[in-house]
């Protein structure tokens, strides 16, 4: 079995990006905690989106749930002091959510990366792909850095989460 | 239950250090990951030492085992390309290690974020303490940044790492 893509870590090396950012893109631990090592500020969490999604054919595919199955859709923009820095999309099917880190994955504005922690569960993050897109803006940003992955617990799927970072110079920390 | 120490974030945000060297002393993913994607070079190890310990009083009660259970003992060296970056010495309990990465952790010269990584094993990294000392130089570099963690798996410390930064302008990246 192989849990990292090669192909990822191989792209990853070539992108001309700031260090920061390639670091960010490239961490298998939470981006949350990098992100305030780097600034030295404090990282806030605003909820763009959260509601409950009965899961369509991809999603299905994706999170290996039945169709119809309830999931949480959670879109959030991680800010370091006043400056936005990511946009993550997570879907969390709400049958694998271990009970003590439900409510907080509902309540939104706390990080998935500090979530996890303070619940002391053991997972790991499995990478699908990254790339480079210049036609999908964030933060006014034409150039953005895409990357999805797994967080696995008890062997699933306990999380799907896309982050996409615009690809300029707030990353020269 | 805190699985952060806060101390140890706060210190982190206080050194002044390169910010690569801040991100790899706080991450809490692989280091060797990390340094291959900051250098964009592959990483090696070099093993300085391995071998089979009995638990003194002091590793008893860090581990949490009997004395006299027996330990792998593994002292090895990061290297980016040829430049030497991390020290880090690692304490296992042997029968606490899966079957599946008992052989890899035995031969050495290949990192542990890799080895955990292959066998898809389910663990987080809780902090133990982090500090900068003038007095005890690795790589000939006096000023040296030392922190200390655990790798827990099945709520039990599976690893006890301490890894030893020297602190230069090699971590400007």
């Amino acid at each position: 079995m192989t849990f990292v893509n090669s192909e990822f870590l191989r792209d990853l090396k070539v992108f001309d990006i700031p260090t920061c950012l390639r670091v960010c893109a490239g961490t298998d631990g939470s981006v949350t905690f990098l992100l305030e090592i780097m600034t030295r500020k404090d990282v806030s969490v605003v909820t763009e989106a959260q509601h409950i999604v009965k899961a369509d054919t991809e999603m299905s595919s994706l999170l290996k749930v039945p169709e119809g199955s309830d999931v949480n859709y959670r879109l959030v923009t991680l800010f370091a002091g006043d400056i936005p820095f990511v946009r993550a999309l997570s879907l969390s099917p709400i049958e694998r959510m271990p009970g003590n880190i439900r409510q907080d994955m509902m309540r939104a504005d706390i990080p998935i990366g500090k979530i996890l922690r303070n619940s002391g569960i053991e997972t790991r993050r499995d990478f699908d792909n990254i790339n480079i897109t210049d036609d999908d803006p964030i933060f006014d940003i034409s150039r953005v850095l895409s990357r999805s992955y797994h967080i696995v617990h008890d062997n699933n799927t306990m999380m799907w989460i896309n982050e996409r970072f615009p690809v300029d110079e707030r990353w020269n920390l």
